[in-house]
């Protein structure tokens, strides 16, 4: 078993922001994340599937084909959006990378070709601050 | 003469649109970049300085102490900002990264202490579009 | 299940040297590293928790939270330190990577909120070499 | 049990190729990495291995020595070579980087110290590309 | 004046070898990097334009057409392609990183809109070897 | 003219401490990096020379030699020292990056051989910080 990772990238706004509180009270549990007015991210997301090797191509999936379904999968819904505003698959979440990570992996898991196991994604905000999920 | 450098980071929203034009045209020139909703990203900024080291410090300036004015005239009037709406030195500007440094630079350079000169700013958008800036 | 990772940075001297050897044999066996004079390094810390986001606040744990808990429990006691001689936690023991991550662990899993799980620490000591310890 | 990481570098030059189809099915299968005047890469290695940190010397196993049995049992092999035509353990294989990382494995894993328990490499073929095998 | 600087990547194949001499004297001066099997790098390629902001746009240039400029002048000749053999721009030169970014800079200089100024190009070969070229 | 760059690594301890100050002033002057038991960290060097590429090599000066002589030069002297204690040309000055940058450019400048110019130094002494010398 090999695990094969391809990394892309995004850019967008968010903010965190419950609507069934006040907005003190977002302001005081999320801080500078609930600007009304947006804040955003570059965001690099790592895309992890795993398989044997197929004897033929050396490959366990064409990483130039892993390519383009993220970005027809998962980028072209994502860069240069708001999240909250723009985002079907984030609609009516708090919009944190935890439940980001999750929504990415819902809409790209179903879309892998019939043997191709998606094994993890990891997702960087910041420098600093990344998220890993395994479905 | 030494030149010494301090990096800070902070986060934003932002959109590439001029008022006076339409919203196709806008689109036409921005793209994705005019979104209505914004975009965002982690930014990375470089402050140099330049001058003789201190006999007694061995410092050109204290990096501690430049750290602080960089968070104090800069940081904290961009991070988790909306660079359109919320940031008074870009009101009327059109919010590219070049008119970005500038807007940096004249927040900055009034407040450095006298004897302190500073050479340059470079400001990452991504990791691969940076502008510089010498004033 | 959710991982999310914060990520901070300290420098320390060190050494590594068993008193219970002669020079000689330090030297022998740690090279460069048994230097008297001591050496050092910038260290980047990776802290990953574990669990299910909350429902209200989309966050497993905030990380905000978790960054001042990481400076208080860990950051404050080792960065600008030598680590053989001003960190309690790491008296009377080979001043290595291994048992610095080890001793890091021992400092923050117990200061974590109850249902916080702490699931892996990476400590990179130079850009070259890292260790990870999942307890 | 604590994990240990050391990170080597090479380049080479490689194409994706099988003999056993036609130049235009290769091209069809593998677009601009069939080139038959080879391409090549600036590739990453990390191996980690696994133990209990010795009492004696703080180390799971002497990072500097691992770093020296690196180098002898693969960088040497590798580096500044054609994959293809150069390297003994990639002969009749297709020379992606999936089969080349299994290669490394079985070159590096035997070498080991008795006791030394190889846990994971992995393998950087661009920066935006990476392997993981386990064994 | 504001500078903005656009990265892009390629990797390709080469070797240092200069025909007028025997192959002894080509391994004695260019040692590995004389292997007649070739070996490759991935590139990274920064280029920097200066000018003053436009009042409608905010741009010294729009850095998406830089980008796609960028791609047909240079990274379209050279990426998965061997620079000794498919380029005709580098033939009949040594295939050296100093002599490539001085062939890069013919290439795309004369292909810049009138009003753009070609400030300076930085070619990495490895992460810790680069060149830098003014014209 | 063309630019050469090539980046080595060292780590080293030191603190940053007047001996003509009291150890209060010290200590309000240079905060925790007057620690009298050291700090440390990796510090990353970038030597810049410039000159014609040459015809039959194609190099402004072999890279591979450069490195040597960079190790011999400068490396070796304080890779893995104390900067205050083990380094004759950093005896009797205030340890800062600033002062080290300058030491470091009087040994390698007069052992380069003649044409080469040391145009010139950078050096990292945390991600965030670095300096700049050109003579």
């Amino acid at each position: 078993m090999v695990y094969i990772t391809r990394i892309e990238h995004f850019n967008a706004a968010h903010k965190l922001y419950n609507p069934g509180w006040t907005r003190e009270k977002n302001e005081e549990v999320f801080g500078k994340c609930a600007n009304e007015h947006w804040h955003g991210h570059n965001f690099d997301l790592y895309v992890t599937i795993k398989g044997e090797p197929d004897a033929e191509t050396g490959f366990v999936y064409d990483v130039k084909k892993l390519s383009i379904l993220i970005r027809e999968q998962v980028i072209d819904k994502l860069d240069h959006k708001n999240l909250n505003l723009d985002v079907p698959f984030m609609k009516d979440k708090l919009c944190s990378i935890e439940n980001l990570v999750i929504g990415i992996w819902n809409e790209l898991e179903p879309a892998l070709p019939a043997g191709i196991q998606l094994h993890s994604l990891k997702l960087y905000e910041t420098p600093r601050i990344f998220v890993e999920y395994f479905g």
